[in-house]
């Protein structure tokens, strides 16, 4: 149960960490924060939204904590973890925001403490922009929160790891293991940024802007994309991102003969399947 | 010169005829529509943004036409022209709104009467519902307007058609040729539709949505398609568009290579690129 005197702490005072700042101390918590840059503490505590800041692993803040958000990529979040878990009270649950699972989860829980409990959490929320001063509330409110439950994992700690996807303010919470979820993020987050990148530089049209349309903006949106961040993500979840991807180009390869061969009933079946299903994910 | 009293004839209400018509009434021109289906021309009467209306072509309304928008699909544009151009009074100018040049206006500007002349227009607008009746001129506002002079053209009918896509309403008017025209159009409008259905069709996974965030939503937005409009659109354009389609496969191909021999440095060079290169596109 996550309630006002909870004490919680975001290590990583990030977009999303910042993001998670702000809506729990919307919603009446107690949420402090550790991040090494001066600049993001000192935003944050003149904004309000976090009651206490440090720029090192403070080990009183750290002491204190009893519901941990690592707001941090995910190589960091393993280091900092091995690094400084000697700090936590027994009983302090830790949750985190990383983007893959398989070789963070499973690395991290299999050298935690056994009296300190880590459920991951991947809220599917973001925005372009970096940085706590771009941290926002509002990006988790029509969006998906999705808890990776392991065998390491207390119902205790998985309904505490709910509930806090809920006082976020995502729209839906569901619940998938680290495989599922591997491969499902392989698919409708890490694929999409390959074929934005890959559309954005595969043309050398200087004037392209001038004869765009909509189409060309929303698919290359995420073409904008952090270099640090998304190739390590890539990386770490190679396998079925690469499935994901062999996947994609043989229907596109598909298409390409159904055009080629000029086969318009084919087409339009397709189209018409495209429609519908594209119809399940209207809100 | 376009003004008040111009008798502009709209042949096709729907979604962009439509949108036409409501742009150039508000403009305070005179409107006119033909229209197969009798519901758009009773729609559109009754709203009061086209002064008269036919189901049939009309010979008194077309004669009387200065300036004709054939609001037509490509293949219906030339039949059309072909049947009835014979009704045209001398010097009336007309231009199309089709996806595809090469194949529709090279082939009419070749059958079309010498005396009437046709200025290939290419309005970078839509939605993905049909008909009259989610018409709006809300589509223009931001839009880019291509005009696709050939040697068929005079001066002045260009100029007309370039003061058409100011008065309804576009923020950009471009020229360009009809290979040009063809090429860019492959890459930014039909290229994208191609990705989007096939990333909405490669996976078979009946609960995406619950698990899917802004960016899957983003790319797949036009994944909801007019099978009979694109389907001939990707055909008529079959060669600049596979030749694209070919150099975005061939990029994937390549930051799939990147991803699996776990090349950071060529990724990071990639996506500063990719994310300098969307910056061109923000309005």
């Amino acid at each position: 149960m996550i309630h006002k005197n909870t004490h919680i702490l975001i290590v990583g005072l990030g977009l999303i960490g910042g993001s998670y700042a702000r809506a729990l101390h919307k919603a009446g918590c107690h949420v402090e924060a550790i991040d090494q840059n001066p600049d993001s503490i000192g935003y944050a505590l003149h904004e309000g939204f976090i009651k206490a800041g440090s720029t090192r692993p403070d080990p009183e803040m750290i002491g204190q904590a009893q519901l941990v958000i690592l707001g941090l990529y995910p190589k960091v979040e393993i280091e900092w973890v091995r690094q400084y878990q000697h700090l936590f009270a027994p009983g302090t649950l830790l949750t985190d925001v990383s983007g893959v699972k398989g070789g963070v989860l499973d690395v991290i829980q299999n050298f935690l403490r056994p009296d300190l409990e880590l459920v991951g959490c991947h809220p599917m929320a973001g925005r372009e922009v970096y940085g706590v001063r771009n941290s926002t509330d509002a990006i988790f409110g029509a969006a998906n929160f999705i808890v990776v439950p392991t065998d390491h994992n207390t119902e205790e700690g998985i309904q505490t790891a709910i509930e806090l996807g809920a006082l976020l303010g995502f729209s839906k919470v569901t619940r998938l293991t680290i495989a599922q979820h591997d491969e499902i993020i392989g698919f409708v987050s890490q694929l999409t940024h390959l074929i934005a990148v890959s559309l954005m530089t595969c043309n050398e049209d200087e004037n392209l802007q001038n004869y765009t349309g909509d189409s060309f903006r929303d698919l290359t949106r995420i073409a904008r994309i952090n270099e640090n961040m998304w190739s390590e993500l890539f990386v770490m979840n190679k396998a079925p991102l690469l499935a994901q991807l062999d996947a994609f180009q043989a229907q596109l390869g598909k298409l390409r003969q159904m055009i080629d061969q000029e086969d318009f009933d084919g087409m339009k079946e397709l189209f018409r399947r495209s429609t519908a299903r594209r119809a399940l994910f209207d809100r």
